[in-house]
């Protein structure tokens, strides 16, 4: 730490996030949902972990509507920070209630060291963006009492929030979704995310080409994947999240391995599929003389 | 409900798995960390999930030693739970400390509805079976003192009490491992398994040969898995274990989907490697109506 | 258990519950916000206890302004039902969102054998009825719409499901007081709390005199003290809640020795105000011959 | 906090808490099991809050015998660090199993700014240590591990450790006593805590004493609470701890007040005995505007 000092080095996760925010490539995070897939993506080679409520809420088999706790998504965003050193992005789908849910919220993912915290809004309780349903937003003036609650409730702290804006989600026009993003802005969020279900990232370059102010953009292209970060990060996106496609990736495995497993009736069938149990151990950190290979 | 006691079906989980270990062809439980995970087990055909430790303190990114605590690892098992219809088998380590802890551990366990727990010989803190060092084991006498007071904390609760001996994997004669299996149902378990690290099945098919008890066995081929489930139910095993294959797939599929989708910079890159976001949803219980196909 | 199945008693906590409302005397239920607590509720002879959500924030030294989340609420409920034998009645706020949010509450408190849970008519996120605020209500209709869904999940279920109605605390008249409590009885509640900050009782004994349905009713006498559960009882309230005596006794006598212990400078000063730690061993159940008496 | 940084002042409670063990008074600090109480410490004006194992596994109802899990510990000292301004000392029991547990512990414990823990030399699981029955003590050697493994997971961090001795308890010799301490401050106890349940300070006097190290020594004073704070200090002693005095006045005050409700069947008969509203509302923080005096 005193050589971090020396150095000039930020100290903490969120400062880090920062300096990676103001560099010359874009931040590529990863959604994850534990401390395993957050080591997956840490050891991928990414920048940052992208603490996915898509996520967490499938983890625990459960929809993606405001179900899940404010605990047990801190809970989950802890075990992925104590377990890796690049910084973890805490999505906080609206902010888990109103502007005292928001301060509060703040100060707990603070306190225990998460980079940033992005929140949207949508209503409470929400359904996810990709959900075939209408989606009501939250007045931009009200949300924007959420983004000023929680810049007082770090209090000079150096945490990342992010605004998200579902305005183009819902239906609404462009000119709505920069309105949106510039008053969030301007209530101190230091990021803002556009988020899009198009299936072509038109809307997002058209809103990046627009977008004048010097605070970053975020996008996280799931269904317009075809871009590429690159195209993104000219366009003027500084962070790019790829939300789900760990955990997507983990449903197509399991499902196939439980399937052929359930068919063949031994456990020799997918030993082709499955990583070594040696590769697990050194995933959770086995002390290494208790390393073994079966 | 109704209906079920009206045709004299077990209505707990526990009664379930009773009947099903009484039945004429193996049980399989597969292993298992979060609601997700059981849900694909369930999905995938089989009769029960392995709630196991190593598989939730791997999720955690933690060694398996007695780090998690009984608490997570509870909530681990009621997650599971509460999204599937088949039983749950919560693997239990070390019971979590002496005879109080075990019984505290049954009556949490059982509150909630949990079929069946399993406690293993070893000393508290555990290390995985197999890791590479050596194993101790708690004196028979002793933990026979936590299997009784586990199936006294139980007051004719019917949830199953399996003893897991690690004679075997501890480096100690068949003899032993058989005399601590006898042991273990005197004192009061339902079932007892036996536990090895042999490349092959010949250590669990003498100890099978030499079971003279009315009390079922059960087998985990980890490492001797080209034994098929019908050979183990054949030699006298009522429950076969996969403990560990949808977390190594999940390993092996999630660090090959980021490392394409690093090199490629594109999410498209990996749309032939991830599950749909319907079949998440679908696994995950979003409302039918608010299913949609990205 | 069996016992009971032959003569008749119910089995679970819940059926004891609806015995007792429908019984010759006033059910009364202390608030308690952990297993200590519950447990002083129970030996002073009370017949439920209250999981107040105003002491479990205050426990937390949280505002009763939905800052704990579901899943506080929850472990704080299955702490006390787990160490005592009476029944535990939920104080779940405003059902911590919409009907779907409902719906998944009353699965997780029915799962662990809460006997009662109880939800209001304020908006998410709520303030406690007592602060010197304006409240706002959700439509009766929207409400409602919660009270079904939690119905809909108790799937048959033996849980009381307990309407609170805060319309005289929102400073709405009579008329709409009653109107939301047939409205919410129709939609399945097993009973209508009517809440009253009035500092006299005469509120609650007009709502009792003009209720008109076979659903029993609740009274939680906090300003309006001097009532007794008799006068309540004839006037029609099978159910009084003492919200938070306990938890204010607490306080009082906790800052009063602590002071004392401060000024004084030693223990020995506090010995005629604390119970011994015989009394505290007896409480928490500690295995009797281990009691000792400091 | 740049203040702070200006003025050299600690900006961490662990460094004030380390400054404090160097000042000119004793640091006195109180048991507390939740946010509330742990308010109700710091209100009174003392130094410091004891997360007393003893008082949080009561809290729960639950006897003080390591049935309450780390992760359980850690969430009541993390509420009542996240509501307080003074430093909160972890009680931590026997470090929740071995060297291992111990290493992790600290890193969970430091992660969200604890202050210091303390461990102590007794076998895991533990019996209270004013419990009538037999202590066994681990070597101090391997107790030492303990330490060790907590120094170097600190990694350099300001969090204090705390070396409790359990020899006086356990019926060993004050020549064993001190040299447990010494062993225990060589592997890097910051502190160190000689625990007696003589009803005389004779004990913890004789070994402040002859203590021939320049380590703080620390003394709880439960059964000899005759002694006084400047007494203890003179002896040598920099932190007294008040253990669990807290607590027990709220199991004294709660069950007087609800068996003279349950006599009287009157909220008012209690109106004498219990703090009012507004006293718990400005404790829980109830924003100012909210607060009210029913």
């Amino acid at each position: 730490m005193s050589e971090r000092a020396k150095t000039g080095l930020p100290t903490t996760k969120a400062g880090r996030l920062r300096q990676l925010l103001a560099g010359p490539s874009p931040v590529r995070a990863v959604g994850s949902h534990d401390g395993l897939t957050a080591k997956l993506v840490q050891q991928a080679g990414f920048d940052a972990v992208w603490a996915s409520s898509f996520e967490i809420s499938a983890s625990h088999g459960l929809p993606d509507a405001s179900l899940v706790t404010m605990t047990q998504y801190l809970d989950a965003a802890a075990a992925m920070d104590a377990v890796t050193d690049i910084p973890v992005i805490a999505d906080c789908d609206t902010g888990f209630g109103g502007p005292m849910n928001m301060a509060y919220a703040v100060q707990r993912y603070a306190r225990i060291g998460i980079a940033a915290m992005c929140v949207e809004d949508k209503l409470f309780p929400k359904i996810n963006s990709f959900a075939d349903t209408d989606q009501d937003l939250l007045p931009a003036e009200e949300f924007a009492l959420k983004i000023k609650a929680g810049r007082e409730a770090l209090a000079g702290g150096d945490m990342v929030l992010v605004a998200r804006t579902e305005a183009l989600i819902a239906g609404r026009d462009m000119e709505e979704a920069l309105d949106r993003g510039r008053t969030y802005a301007a209530a101190g969020a230091d990021a803002v995310l556009v988020h899009s279900k198009s299936r072509r990232p038109d809307e997002v370059l058209e809103f990046a080409a627009r977008w004048d102010l010097d605070v970053p953009l975020v996008a996280v292209p799931t269904t317009y994947g075809t871009v590429s970060e690159q195209e993104l990060y000219q366009a003027g996106f500084r962070l790019v999240i790829y939300a789900n496609q760990g955990l997507r990736a983990a449903v197509r495995a399991v499902g196939e391995t439980l399937r052929e497993l359930n068919a063949a009736g031994t456990a020799h069938s997918v030993d082709g599929r499955i990583a070594p149990m040696s590769e697990v151990f050194a995933l959770q950190g086995m002390p290494s003389s208790y390393h073994t290979k079966p």
